[in-house]
């Protein structure tokens, strides 16, 4: 069966899923999922010595929905450490709802091979489990979600989880949890609320045990029903993103700028301008433009949103925007500034994106810069496979913010590696055409056909207006039509668009 | 049929409820309530011109339940106004299911007299309505219940929320709503937080927009469908409760200092000490006296909790407490200090109180001074009605603070008025026996038989402890055996304990 984007969706996956019927066709019609009512009794504690406890008094057991979320990123150890414990017992056939998988994780293939894991679920995955996964490691296809997406499928029921396990940078005796203080404070646990609000059962695991009642609070007491104390959940030092310093490659600079000068001609560079941009060096540069133009108009914008830097935090603290609303700490400075700024706030990552709430926060967006490993001419975005057809990344919040903002700006050069990024058909659709507006290029700046007034402001700005099927050929000459990837028949990934439709599917890669 | 507590409820009342089964006699068996899920698309606007047009939007029907919370006390403008709205267009047959009900509130009766009102659920009611309730002029009975019991009966679905009206100090434009900025700051919006999260629409209501995004945050704008601006909520000097000076009555002040005497004897003036009191005269003087001990000893409690008053932020200021979790502020002062002080935090009555959830805070109390209309001899305590039958307040935080504490202290005058206030069997059992431990009075200190234990501390810290029944002879001697209320038989109000459950029925007074 096709869906409204064309893509082709194997029977098997589509008969017990709705598919992709446009950035909004699909209303919600469910109600909120409701987990058990519980409840604890004066002077019953909530401590227990070890993960293996925890895993007994539960209990948990084989075919059981364990839920981690990612914001120590390539430093947690929560994880690894709550699967070697099921390894142990011997549990099987576990679904692991991870907000995203890092190259640390490595340990899952293990798991996967010895049938203690059978089931994944993610927004983003990088490094030897994604790789592992591409070639066909797992028998059930991954699920795929948007950052928002996934916060969604939480609240309406479609990813029920059994036992959240929170990696608490810092917890008191009775389950209150943030992300401020302790030996690997990491900032917002923003991705974690959604999972702590509906799990069946939460555990915090942590590293950093407070007196109560711990202040401030990210996740409540009311929710948590398990404390572990272990010595470590992680490295610090992996939270840090790869890139997070300004490109000095000058083809990345001029895309920068010129993602920054579509900004301004589509008239957002004013006061209460809202802005999202990734923690990669192309966007930050971008910022750094954005922020001259701020600058040299005197302009005050309102709020910068999603992942944060220390870059957003001193355009915060210089006073270029009055607000953050951080949902994920990118470095040791945005943990930093949200610890002491009331400025800096945390935020879910239902507030942050889902589609099905009375609002999140990427609807407010003026302009988000996006980056791609694909574009086609329909502006569909790929940002899960890559050449290779391996999986490489995920939506995380692509779609989300494309789907809210007002300027949705995909920043790329023409070539990756020796290979033109602009296609007939994205291998694997992420973020449908219909909410990116622009795809800015060194060579010249493509308008997405449903924004003609757009296009006029960009052409008066004098900005290299292009034609995408232009942009196109102009990299075709450059490096040669690209032969199309052959994968196998079989799914190793259902990519879910933020509503909950499949919006794609990822093939098992040839070996 | 008879409860445990050997109270008679009425069998129509009994059928459909559960009865009284002891303090922790009755667990939960229920899932979470789940409203239907809801969206907005990017670019859709919240604001609503006036009361009216919000009426026809969700629309509000005759026959629904509109929620609304107390936190401007005597000066809330907002329910009033609503429910004029709802005259004016003719709704009918609405269940008002507010926080408490204020004399401020006189025009409910109007509305139950035309019908527009046909059934309430409250924690508390004073004044002219609580007057009207108990002289029969609804026809159903009133729901009361504990604060921590109505956040309870909202997240488990037996109160059923159409539409909350959330009286908003500040709110921006998407729906964030906080209570520390505008006009009528109050502070904590704890009672509003469980309405806002289950209700089936969400409405702010107020005189103070701020420009998006607002923070802090209490109500998310995830959960808020609309949002009206008014020329004012209310008048902020109606927060402010009746009496927040120390007492200087030299009777009251004695019982005050054997309360805080009661408190050390059972060891708990240490590090870590954690505390609950009122804001009346009696509750302050105590907090005075336990102020004195801990200064003494140089110990530093843990935290405060409840309802918080300036005497509260003091000794948090002053270091006594590390922290004050705050539902409520009574005072203007407790609106200035949740404002700024990162210890001083906001919390949900679900956090404050419930039974049902993962762990409230009130489980974490050492000591808790509360009072009384009448303490029968088996400890149970009336804080519903008053010596001539007519409701005039409610459990509040009462029986949930008593059955979370390590040690739960009424303080009383052995008169009120002329009347003796320990008696063989209270006309109203809001808090049971075996949740109480300490009465104090000026004339002696009786303990909870259940609590032999404490008795001896008490014993042996010299103070004066007398058996329940020797005080109420005592009483008896001074003012005669008090006339049995005669009330007439039909039921006006149901009493809810924390659990849900039928601790006892309110009867009509008779004329």
């Amino acid at each position: 069966m096709k869906n409204q984007l064309g893509r082709e969706i194997p029977e098997a996956i589509a008969k017990n899923r709705l598919l992709y019927a446009g950035a909004f066709g699909t209303e919600p019609t469910m109600r909120r999922y409701a987990p058990q009512v519980k409840r604890i009794l004066p002077g019953q504690s909530k401590l227990v010595d070890n993960i293996e406890d925890v895993f007994k008094k539960i209990p948990v057991k084989s075919g059981m929905t364990l839920s981690f979320h990612h914001h120590l990123r390539n430093g947690d150890g929560v994880l690894n450490m709550v699967l070697d414990t099921a390894a142990r017992l011997g549990i099987k056939d576990l679904k692991i709802a991870a907000s995203s998988i890092f190259p640390v994780h490595a340990p899952l293939i293990e798991h996967i091979k010895n049938g203690v894991v059978t089931e994944l679920d993610t927004n983003y995955m990088s490094g030897v489990v994604a790789q592992a996964i591409s070639h066909g490691i797992l028998a059930k296809p991954v699920t795929m979600r948007t950052h928002g997406g996934r916060a969604r499928a939480i609240e309406c029921g479609q990813l029920k989880i059994d036992v959240a396990f929170v990696a608490a940078p810092a917890a008191d005796d009775y389950g209150n949890i943030n992300g401020t203080q302790g030996l690997a404070a990491c900032g917002s646990l923003g991705y974690a609320i959604p999972d702590a609000e509906y799990a069946e059962h939460v555990v915090a695991i942590t590293d950093h045990l407070e007196e109560y009642p711990l202040t401030p609070v990210s996740i409540e007491q009311t929710r948590v029903d398990y404390v572990v104390k272990v010595d470590s959940i992680g490295d610090p030092k992996g939270i840090v993103s790869g890139t997070t310093k300004i490109t000095k490659d000058p083809v990345g600079l001029r895309i920068a700028e010129n993602a920054a000068k579509t900004i301004e001609a589509a008239g957002l560079i004013r006061d209460g301008f809202s802005f999202q941009t990734g923690a990669g060096g192309a966007s930050l540069a971008a910022a750094y433009f954005v922020r001259q133009m701020m600058e040299k108009k005197g302009v005050t914008g309102s709020f910068a949103l999603g992942g944060i830097t220390g870059y957003m935090v001193e355009m915060l603290e210089s006073g270029l925007f009055k607000k953050l609303l951080d949902v994920q700490g990118f470095d040791l400075e945005a943990g930093r500034s949200i610890a002491k700024n009331p400025n800096h706030m945390e935020i879910s990552a239902n507030f942050y994106a889902s589609a099905f709430n009375s609002g999140s926060a990427v609807n407010r967006l003026d302009a988000v810069i996006l980056g791609a490993t694909e574009i086609d001419t329909d502006f569909n975005v790929n940002v899960v496979t890559g050449s290779d057809g391996v999986i490489m990344g995920g939506s995380g919040g692509h779609s989300d913010a494309a789907a809210g903002a007002k300027v949705t700006i995909i920043v790329s050069n023409l070539l990756r590696g020796r290979l033109p990024i602009i296609v007939d058909h994205v291998l694997t659709a992420t973020t449908p055409g219909e909410t990116v507006d622009v795809v800015v290029t060194e060579r010249g700046i493509a308008v997405n056909p449903l924004r003609p007034e757009l296009k006029e402001q960009l052409l008066q700005a004098g900005l290299p207006v292009r034609e995408i099927h232009e942009l196109k050929e102009l990299a075709e000459k450059m490096a040669g039509v690209p032969k199309q990837i052959e994968t196998g028949d079989r799914v190793v990934a259902v990519v879910e668009y933020r509503d909950g439709t499949v919006i794609d599917t990822v093939r098992q890669v040839k070996d």
